[in-house]
């Protein structure tokens, strides 16, 4: 079975992190994709050339120039430095953003309304992207010939375009499209019942477990989108889905996720 | 035949001239491969960022912040953009670094010795590529699938280590490894036997040739390292080789070279 593991930028801001990782994935067997987050990188090069970035209701607007920064970073050295430590840990990866044999496609994001009903508010370059999207032939070739796909979050319309996407959306996509197991890594070693006490890792969790503990509120902040993008690989065709830590890539130990 | 085209950075540098080439590129009929310069974007970046571009006897240095930016704009902005815009134009390409399924490895150069005999400089992370750095199976793979490889000049050791190459020696390399025709674009028809005449373009030109117009003074300036690149690859390997405007991409316009 195809594994597509998620990264977010924080391997990427940590050099010893990130080769730890480059290390254990390069050693895992069978068919794999990585797909990537983008990390301090972009945030750093805006500042440090005089762009403000802009947030509205908590989404980041990306014009022309924040595009030509994320693609900098994300598409050139975030994903290029990755490829180059798996090429030398003897995996042969390719480093891909979706304009890449169109791998991913993604559609500009419409004009949104606000919270307050009224203002309509447009977000630049930013596309969505479906498991619709993934140009799974390609990706199938590339795998039946022991190349591993490494993908970046910056995605085209098929037109020109170049569209800055959500990394976890694209992970999501990919593995539902290749009926793949989704392997989501962050900083904890699983979704934890009691916030406090990092032993207390829920082993497995259904979604009628997850609407309980969202009502307690004992799963909230940076967990729910995690937790809803892995309930919506697995109903758009994903054959499995976990989050786990991402310096534990190599044993069991992680939340696994079922519909 | 498969044709090997190389653009240089002034293509990229101006929106107009880089979608007419993508449009003509895209048309050409039969397997063929892209490689491309960096362009201005670098340098100003570099400018932007506060580095100072330090070159010693014409030849750049490249530390690891220079590094960084030419990877981010070479593999990242100039690479994605063409390839979006070829997609576009119904070419179904792929922006490859030299990481990329180790499509070109390098090896980094060492010290040289300048001119005054002693002194020995390191000029970093630059990379030197022949043609059996050449990924051929895979190149082969992608354009038998119909995919047209697009070669940005950033490359690896094969160690974890991207090392910014010289994109005319990258396409020179590749052409001989392919046994390809070499097409060297750039802001002229052809090599001129008399500058002040942009009519009196030379059609043909072997290496006796080259050696009688060099030690005339009638080639000289930026002229001459192409030339000399058109005849490494031809000893190397390439069909053959051709210099030409890259706005007349598409008519038979040019000077051909041989051996």
């Amino acid at each position: 079975m195809i594994k597509v593991i998620k990264i977010g930028g924080n391997v990427l801001d940590d050099e010893a992190v990130l080769k730890g990782f480059c290390r254990d994935f390069a050693s895992l067997t069978g068919p794999k994709v990585l797909v990537h987050g983008g990390g301090k990188l972009a945030s750093q090069l805006q500042s440090a050339l005089g762009q403000t970035p802009l947030k509205i209701e908590g989404r980041r607007v990306t014009d022309a120039d924040t595009l030509k920064v994320v693609t900098m970073t994300y598409a050139g050295w975030c994903n290029k430095q990755i490829v180059a430590l798996l090429q030398a840990e003897g995996c042969n990866a390719i480093g891909l953003a979706g304009c890449d044999a169109s791998v991913v496609t993604a559609e500009k994001r419409p004009p949104r309304t606000l919270s307050d009903g009224v203002t309509k508010v447009d977000y630049g370059f930013v596309g969505d992207v479906t498991p619709d999207s993934v140009n799974v032939p390609f990706l199938e070739m590339l795998l039946e010939n022991g190349i591993t796909p490494v993908l970046c979050a910056i995605n085209h319309d098929g037109r020109g375009q170049l569209l800055n996407t959500n990394a976890d959306t694209v992970a999501a996509s990919v593995a539902a499209a290749l009926k793949a197991y989704l392997v989501c890594c962050f900083e904890l070693d699983g979704v934890l019942m009691d916030k406090d006490d990092p032993s207390s890792i829920i082993p497995s969790m259904d979604s009628r477990m997850f609407a309980t503990l969202k009502a307690e509120g004992r799963v909230d902040g940076g967990m729910l989108p995690k937790l809803d993008n892995c309930f919506l690989a697995l109903r758009q065709g994903a054959s499995g889905a976990m989050i786990k830590n991402v310096s534990r890539l190599k044993d069991g130990l992680g939340t696994g996720i079922i519909l």
